[in-house]
């Protein structure tokens, strides 16, 4: 910390520069809910003594849990289990966090509840259980508990696995507005366990791996293969060990996909963690997909609307000349094998231009697109012209409106 | 930042190590709202190519404020003057910020305003102008809308003027309890102008003055002699300069005095600003004050019950040897000349015992109770034995409870 003071003429002034250091992790594990298995209740804990005190005290460990509804009824039973089984102080609030209730109403009943409940707000850490939605809210939840209670992300979607899990976002929607309040603060811990993956939908299997292609296209040209060869492979067994026709393999490459979606995004996250740098390659497939997702709500998955987004911007990039018609081609049969929409009516030129100029406008004045070099690298333009997005947009809507010959010149 | 990586038998785990510097400026000003003094528009941006680049430009400025309702009254007709004459697109909203109002209804009430007004949350903080509880609410609704926009305080109390202004804290009351959410954030600026102090009442500016007392008796024996010498001429004028019998030494003393306790207040909060760690000087009257604060309420203000709670630690730090008879004297003296409470009936040994007992609790097991020693100078004691507790309440009952000699033995 500094504090420098300067004298004028009207008075004194002090410029305090403060630096906060933020500490989280990101822990894989099998069977988080074995009661064998510690890590939900002691794998956010980093000093070694502390750890030791507690295994050897003979206080009850005490957690308050948020559960999403529908993740509750499935693991329900085996996580009460789990609790009991540990001699754990709990409460359990399973909650439907869904989208329509993403709302500072419902982080107002989760806090209620905490309260009521009485942790400790240093060692006492909130649990989040569920996708995103609930991931988020909780998160914002115990942020603003006392000030700040540490909380912990437990990902049961592919989506949050590799994306809310990781960073330091919290939110809830306001004003109609996705994400409009919350905070950047990240989890003590995150925990991830690929066994929650099994009861996920299909659709929602591809929704998260659009997030993965995502940074397979930025920053990794092996994740991109993977991606490539073994997409519909993922797909099909949900991230877990198969015993009919693909074997072992599987879980091996979908632990191996899952890692590098980790690793890469945390190396993007981690330095820029409040977003204060706006050059953020993790905004691919999030310049034009937020207007489009809420547009014709509820009909696209964030990760479809994410992919539309990304699959135009392959147009943009190849256009612009960053990207051959080859590899433009493999990474949109990649999208179309892991049953991604490529194109959508609702994402029109007039949509396109109404999006960038949004971004303009929060971004300091500049559109920083970031588009795909080759595979696996990226850059991000700030003078991609009005004449390629629209020769790209027509191509677009060439190539991939299957369907129809339908209107593409706006 | 940096992310390592370790591999278990369990899988992988990452730790992300991850900075975030805060920067913020406390600003002494005259004439704020003289429509020549750009202060409050601009005094927050440390960036010269920025600032010189908004003075060229011909784009209206746009701010949105939030004034408290009393404070509007007064300074209303000024305020829209000063905006008017900088040609600013602006909104006030003047909010009743009372300590019962201060909740998350009037933050959210507060965001929609904002929201409907629009503003880029990179560029055009908001700005909180009013005492403690409006600076509080308006920060934590900057801080949530869109995970954080810039906000701007000015005090116009005492009290805030040296305390709420120069943190990072703002909050919000929740089921019963102070400030129970909220978030850390410290402000883009906060810009403190004197003469706002003269509309203050007499007995607020006694509350502030107990702040003041709290700085100089932990950190600053010079302040406490300025307290201690001019303590009721700064409650006899305001902290102005005035032309009946004190002069205009007055202000001198007024601003030596507000600026001592800011940078004191500043070297202790900027290292710590999230409280991370728990040897806090500033909680100072501040253990036994909120349960002594709430019981009593609305009969105490902040900084009386603050009072009372140094005074009778006070009495401990003597009963411990570490204060003398004479320095306790002057002590107690120097509060009764700034009519601040010493005593208070419904602060029983048994509410002082369960203050403690709750602290502990908060606190990691110790009770950390900052003591003065000597006059400017404390210690944080862990080890004050319950006798030297009872005794010196007895002994503060006995020579503090002037008005009868009631029950003093629980």
């Amino acid at each position: 910390m500094k504090c420098y003071e300067s004298i004028t003429e009207k008075g004194t002034s002090w410029t305090v520069v403060s630096p906060i250091v933020f500490t989280y992790k990101v822990t894989e594990t099998q069977n988080l809910l074995d009661p064998s298995n510690d890590t939900l209740l002691l794998g956010h804990i980093t000093d070694l003594q502390q750890l030791e005190a507690i295994k050897q005290s003979n206080k009850p460990i005490k957690r308050f849990v948020v559960v999403d509804q529908e993740v509750y009824k499935i693991y329900g039973p085996k996580l009460t289990e789990y609790l009991e089984a540990n001699n754990v102080l709990y409460k359990i609030l399973a909650l439907p966090t869904t989208e329509e209730n993403k709302s500072m109403k419902m982080a107002l009943k989760i806090l209620e509840e905490v309260n009521n409940f009485s942790i400790d707000r240093r060692t006492e850490p909130i649990i989040a259980i569920g996708g995103g939605v609930c991931l988020d809210i909780v998160g914002l939840a115990a942020s603003l508990y006392r000030r700040r209670t540490p909380y912990i992300r437990v990902p049961t979607t592919l989506l949050s696995y590799i994306d809310a899990s990781v960073g330091a976002k919290t939110g809830v929607n306001f004003a109609n507005c996705k994400n409009k309040l919350g905070a950047y603060i990240p989890p003590a811990a995150a925990f991830l366990d690929l066994s929650f993956i099994q009861t996920v939908p299909r659709r929602h299997i591809s929704n998260g791996l659009a997030e993965m292609l995502k940074m397979a296209l930025m920053k990794h040209k092996g994740l991109f293969e993977l991606l490539e060869t073994h997409g519909r492979m993922l797909l099909d067994t949900n991230f877990q060990a198969d015993n009919s026709v693909y074997g072992r393999n599987c879980l091996q490459v979908a632990s191996q996909a899952t890692r590098i979606a980790i690793v890469t995004m945390l190396e993007e996250l981690s330095p820029n963690l409040w977003e204060d740098d706006l050059n953020r390659l993790v905004d691919f497939g999030h310049l034009i997909s937020p207007a489009l997702e809420m547009k014709v709500l509820p009909s696209l998955l964030h990760g479809e609307a994410v992919n539309i987004d990304m699959s135009y911007m392959v147009y943009v990039s190849k256009e612009s000349g960053l990207l051959t018609e080859d590899d433009k081609q493999r990474i949109i049969s990649c999208m179309v094998n892991m049953e991604l929409p490529v194109w959508h009516e609702a994402c029109t030129m007039e949509l396109i231009q109404k999006s960038l100029q949004e971004r303009l406008k929060h971004s300091g004045g500049l559109v920083r697109m970031p588009l795909p070099v080759g595979l696996g690298e990226a850059e991000i333009s700030n003078d991609t012209s009005c004449e390629i997005l629209h020769r790209a947009y027509s191509k677009w809507c060439d190539e991939l409106n299957v369907s129809s010959d339908s209107n593409c010149d706006s």
